[in-house]
């Protein structure tokens, strides 16, 4: 049995810059753990599959009991997919819930890293990249940022005046409802929740079961990515029009296909730049919508910045 | 000529407790002109028309002008509908931008008040009375809250950690693109700007338009309010998955209806409550989605919490 430790004051995310803090990235495709001070100094990282619950958090738990033993870790922060329980006053505080990932549901991630003696800081995996880009990358500056992953799913965070959005949860844009022609699109979505939200309509595995091959086969000039960029478009207009974020980071592996953030942007312009009259959503929109600067490694720097790094 | 004063700078909205402030709610049918140093203790209030943009500003321009002739005012806060200008590099930083309400585009409502001598705090109406709610109202205690408000139009303003949300420009919740299934319901929408969004959908005008009648005649048990509670919760959804609110106010003179409210409940339940697993959208929702506590108050209110109050 063990106390379970005080979580960092959401305020006071940037403690003692020199002091050595853990990262996990837990993704529904890999957990990434690393030790360090910030981007520029990892001192020990680990990568591998996401298997079972049990396995899998096993593994992370050994990276940091190792590196705990030479060094203390003064916390660890967890990126993590979700949806998560983040309300510190529940009994399944830390665990992952209704994810539709088989096996994931209702489990525990803080506890089993806690146990190591180190605070221990959860959020999303995409409200951790949206700290991290804001603090290390492509968003540094913006007074709130936003930022959309599509690739297996399409996920979003927040971050306002340096801190991730909360409340009720935490965003969960990837499951925004958006206007789905079915003249045009007879496709019913793929997310077991909700069929034809953002993520179903929109995301990688949503391109491979419309079209019937995967995303990455489909040529440059497939009428797939008109219907793509449409998609991602309305639900960026639809973020914008609640949040008003001063820079959305747009990333994912979809978003590596060539021309698609361009019609993304300009679709964006076309849906939104008239009524919001800002320089921001029609010549200056390549500053608005911009790519990831961490690439893939937001999620594990946003880990180690939850920590405290 | 005058020289710009300096806006009250957005972390200390709240300054001195006893100062005597003004507050300006230019609403699209009428404008509401209030002194005093918080809801208990209003000194003067005026209410007239909005009819043309210079009569209308001139008259709460007079009404501020004889105040401050017997007492200074510290400042001035107006809660405008908009969309406005907040950037306040911008050569039209207070300018109302591109409503659609006949004759006032490009209107400017700071300067003609700053001329007063008075500091000006501007905002958006919704984010104004998101403001007051959670101050004095039906928000209070809570980290994050929406105040939503279906009428002649539909609106959304948000306020996180005590602060209205601004960023790009300021939410304009009323414009969110939804599901709109013509087969079910053949209305094209009446947004000028966009047809069918959330407010096109379930406005006040677009309730009359949709069935030839005014809102208020429509009979309780007339399909229009499901379809109606439909759409509310659609809109209320895509603003939680966004934004995860710690509480949502829905006002507005459409809410006024008996059940609407329920079913909009019910409906959102529906919608999220299985996928983000809270009580507040479950067994708890009538305290996660409440009517507001100020009435038609709120955006005066707010306007004086603005400036200070």
């Amino acid at each position: 049995m063990y106390l379970r430790p005080v979580i960092a004051p959401a305020p006071h995310y940037h403690t003692d810059m020199a002091s050595l803090v853990g990262g996990l990235e837990a993704g529904g495709t890999k957990f990434v753990c690393a030790v360090g001070t910030g981007p520029d100094d990892i001192r020990a990282e680990a990568r591998f599959a996401t298997t079972t619950p049990e396995q899998t958090i096993r593994r992370a738990v050994d990276f940091f009991t190792e590196v705990a033993a030479r060094t203390p870790l003064a916390a660890i922060g967890i990126a993590s997919f979700g949806p998560l329980d983040l309300d510190r006053r529940s009994a399944t505080f830390g665990f992952i819930t209704t994810t539709p990932k088989a096996g994931w549901q209702d489990v525990d991630l803080v506890s089993p890293l806690a146990a190591l003696g180190a605070v221990v800081a959860i959020d999303t995996d995409v409200n951790a990249a949206a700290l991290a880009e804001h603090r290390w990358g492509a968003a540094r500056g913006a007074g709130s940022a936003v930022y959309v992953t599509v690739g297996s799913g399409i996920g979003g965070g927040a971050v306002i005046d340096g801190r991730p959005v909360h409340g009720l949860v935490h965003p969960e844009m990837g499951h925004l409802r958006l206007p789905h022609d079915r003249a045009r699109d007879p496709f019913p979505g793929t997310c077991p929740h909700h069929g034809d939200c953002w993520e179903g309509l929109a995301s990688g595995p949503a391109l491979a079961a419309r079209w019937g091959q995967p995303a990455e086969t489909l040529p440059d000039d497939h009428p797939a990515w008109d219907l793509e960029a449409h998609y991602l478009a309305l639900g960026l207009a639809n973020v914008i029009l609640t949040l008003s974020p001063e820079r959305v980071v747009l990333g994912g592996g979809v978003m590596a296909r060539p021309g698609l953030a361009a019609l993304v942007r300009q679709k964006l312009g076309d849906l939104v730049g008239g009524y919001l009259r800002t320089p921001m959503l029609a010549a200056r929109i390549d500053d608005y919508v911009v790519p990831p600067a961490l690439g893939d490694r937001a999620g594990v720097l946003g880990a180690l910045a939850l920590a405290g790094a």
